[in-house]
């Protein structure tokens, strides 16, 4: 009877663990769910008949020596900065590892230890990063077989709310991390574009966006990310001409958007002096030249060259950002203040459900022609607990934990899934699931 | 004979050395010119009957304690990083010093010991800090004796290069730390207008610019400064509806400046990967959209909506950076880049004169009406020794020591010259060595 050791048992884990509790029902596996609360583990293994939940402290060495021991594999879902923490205690027993977080320079280093031990550290293993690396890498890798070069990589992916969901002029709701959506695209955007590197500061990021269209679901906005650079040793393009990655927002979003990062108001590096007496509509104005006395609506208008009816003001309107509502919030970053305002505006609603977008633009040469393939995905989710991000994120977890238990992944060391022996049968498993890419083929000359 | 030990013979000492001798041949004093380099020391002491010049490392314990036993007062001109060490030597050996940056929050811990021990520390005694706090504290304390009420501080300074010497069409050349100069305004600009809380992000500051005119020299830009919000505590304007501190710059300069800004070229966050190989143009290239093969002034021009013989792209145009000249600088950022570029072209040529130059703008009520009143300093360099930053940072210092020794400065623990005792004298005998504030009051109803 195999063990497998879930660490954290969040709002997330709940895809995962029922995946994982059918096949341990068809395999005589044993699953234990490990939490700081006990209380939140229970609930997620409740009527579970190969399941257990347990109090975990991943300090308490002794305790996690003996789970540890007992278990034959380990899913993390703890946060990132302890997985490095949990790696050396696997390694040190000789337990697989699993992870939907990016490789630290700090994991990097264990790779030769893990492949000397014959642990596999299996990583980048969730959405993004997780089905973007094995989608990705599965459409180039049939593409270079064929004989085909890559000119052009752009890959985009989105966390937004499902059409039958989306009750707001902005066409989003918080479905993931809410502060990382208010910090989004700070620091410097790097890319490559036909042959040249591009570099775009952060006040720039919004205002040049692509429209990204998606079979059946119209149009979005896509918004380069940070780093696109790394990308390219991993998927194999060292000489690519053009590598973008980017993320994905409703159509007229990021104009929108873009107001707050003009103005200065997406900050996190410094604290206004009186945000907790502020209201709102003085939070905006502080960020704005002198009105004379104007409505701020007007005197946005005026500031920003659009129509006081524009769909962007018209957005902002909506959050009620222009409001003599107190913000209530002591010491607080504008990018706490515009957090706050979001999330209640942006609340998702027990009923609502999510949906996760990706796309990935390819194009190639080949015998003397240019072709064009765009691969989509679309995952909506069933409810508040089976979103489409839990979904996404979960599945291929859960799918690569039985990979490793029934030892069809050979691989050894610090892994992410871009080798074919993984991603094949994750992506055939996810596609049986439900969740499977869409493709179009564009011939060019 | 009462001794002073100057730590530091740096450029922009020898006017305060030289300053400080002929005081110290009336006063019968000994001066003691105290470097890492026994050379630099010694040229600035050359032929001084009442100097000797030192060889001197503040972290070798033994020979500090031993030359700070013999002084009287300490000058600092070392690094600022360092004078939180020097300031606890001399608290140790009950010895004054003075400096002329800013005090740092580990500075200001030492106030009630060297209230203790009867000693003064006494900072910001140069320019900016320094006159800027003297002749600004003069003005408004005399309007405050009349009866004024003060509702707007404006001050403005300037390290710039003097009429005669400006020979580009930027009207600037390197006269001070380069680096800052490149990385200035950035951070967020915080200010009072109006009696509101005003946040400029840094791609909004060289687009929000004032034109500030200098009797005799015409029209500059002026830029805000990061923080103006501390000068309240420190000049006692804690309700003051309008406060703003900024930097002087040539007239045009600032719109000019701004293109690197909003290309994002001023970045100093991150390393370009290929910085050793690309050239000027390459490098302004990869802030910009792909030209199509059109050359890059057209495509800047089309970009920024300017033409392509404007003033701003003019300027861009005489730095080179359209060029095809390689860089040749690895891992740089776009900054250090820039940098590079700009003191090959900006830099100071032995004969050329630089240019110090500040403005008060205070506005007050008194007696039913509103009165303005505007003060001004310029100060030009005579050569290349006797600079007028040398002269701004170096006489306010002396003539503070000159206080200091003679016991006309009762003042202990940690201050800055914001009181009469110290700023009268030293703004007095300012004037009598040629630097002096011209006045000029407006009335209004």
């Amino acid at each position: 009877m195999k063990n497998i050791l879930v660490l954290g048992a969040g709002r997330s884990s709940s895809v995962l663990i029922h995946y994982l509790h059918k096949e341990a029902i068809k395999y005589n596996w044993k699953i234990t769910v490990a939490d700081a609360s006990l209380q939140l583990a229970l609930e997620k293994t409740a009527d579970m008949t190969n399941a257990n939940a347990i109090s975990f402290d991943i300090f308490d060495e002794q305790q996690a020596s003996k789970h540890f021991s007992e278990a034959d594999l380990v899913i993390s879902l703890l946060p990132p900065a302890l997985h490095v923490h949990v790696a050396k205690a696997c390694l040190k027993l000789q337990k697989h590892l699993i992870t939907a977080s990016y490789v630290s320079n700090e994991m990097q280093l264990l790779d030769e230890e893990a492949k000397k031990r014959d642990v596999v550290i299996l990583n980048e293993c969730g959405l993004d990063p997780g089905i973007d690396h094995m989608s990705a890498m599965q459409m180039m890798d049939e593409i270079r077989r064929e004989g085909g070069v890559i000119t052009c990589f752009k890959s985009y992916c989105g966390g937004l709310i499902a059409p039958e969901s989306d009750d707001n002029p902005w066409g989003y709701k918080f479905t993931w991390n809410p502060r990382n959506v208010v910090l989004a695209g700070q620091g410097t955007v790097k890319y490559i574009l036909n042959g040249k590197y591009k570099y775009l500061p952060y006040h720039k990021v919004f205002a040049n966006t692509e429209t990204v269209y998606i079979p059946g679901y119209g149009d979005f906005d896509g918004y380069a990310n940070r780093d696109s650079l790394s990308y390219r040793e991993v998927y194999g393009l060292q000489n690519i001409p053009t590598i973008l990655r980017g993320t994905l927002r409703s159509a007229g979003y990021c104009s929108a958007w873009n107001i707050f990062v003009q103005l200065g108001m997406t900050d996190d590096t410094y604290i206004l002096e009186n945000s907790a007496n502020m209201t709102y509509r003085e939070f905006i104005n502080a960020y704005l030249p002198f009105g004379n006395g104007k409505p701020v609506l007007e005197n946005l208008a005026a500031y920003t060259g659009l129509h006081t009816a524009s769909q962007e003001l018209t957005k902002l309107e909506w959050l009620g950002i222009f409001e003599d509502e107190v913000i209530g919030l002591p010491t607080a970053t504008p990018a706490q203040i515009l957090q706050q305002l979001l999330e209640k505006k942006w609340k998702l609603q027990p009923d609502d459900k999510d949906m996760v977008v990706m796309q990935h633009q390819v194009s190639y040469q080949l015998a003397g022609c240019t072709h064009q393939r765009t691969s989509s995905m679309v995952v909506l989710g069933d409810n508040s607990v089976n979103t489409g991000m839990a979904k996404t994120v979960g599945l291929p977890l859960g799918i690569a934990a039985k990979l490793v238990l029934q030892g069809k992944i050979s691989r050894r060391g610090v892994v992410i899934p871009v080798y074919p022996e993984i991603y094949e049968p994750v992506l055939a498993e996810l596609a049986e699931l439900g969740i499977s890419f869409r493709e179009e083929v564009l011939e060019r000359s």
